[in-house]
């Protein structure tokens, strides 16, 4: 069965404190085992015209669909869900089964 | 040194065969040794409000900084890109060292 990732792609409100979401993310992450990877990066290359004010790109994968559909009714992501969702300016959201063609040797 | 993700979030336009722009993809980072891995999905699960018409995304992971500002001259990759350029009817891309939080047992 393929991963499944869940792709957030984020422009945060001017007042808010990234490090703390940062942070609250990394506890959700170590709190809930069947997220199995996270990985995360702000921008710090792209022309300001193809990020559209995008600044940062969190990713959490997962070993099915099926942990993934778990995760979004754990209660420690419901929790966190309202905090994240009330840090962000706007987001675009991906979901999806991961199709890895190249992987690292 | 981190490795650097350059994070493709795409709608195509809608006459666009998306197989045969994904084949190319697929040709191009073969090509080029300097990308570490290529992974990429199709979105299945996010509403709609929440993707906001972007269907697929696309992750090249490069081993640093550097290796990614060569691709970006790279001629495969410059050639290919008038090509995947002329196939998108919006874009967002973000380029950034990787923070891996967490990683696969």
């Amino acid at each position: 069965m393929a991963e499944f990732t869940h792709l957030l792609v984020v422009k945060f409100k001017e007042e808010v404190v990234v490090e703390d979401i940062i942070k609250g993310l990394e506890e959700l992450v170590s709190q809930v085992d069947i997220v199995k990877s996270f990985v995360w990066g702000k921008d710090i290359e792209s022309m300001e015209m193809l990020r559209q004010g995008f600044t940062h790109a969190f990713m959490m994968t997962f070993g099915s669909k099926d942990d993934f559909t778990a995760f979004q009714t754990h209660p420690n992501h419901m929790q966190f869900s309202a905090t994240f969702s009330a840090a962000i300016e706007k987001i675009v959201l991906l979901d999806f089964p991961v199709v890895a063609f190249k992987t690292p040797q």
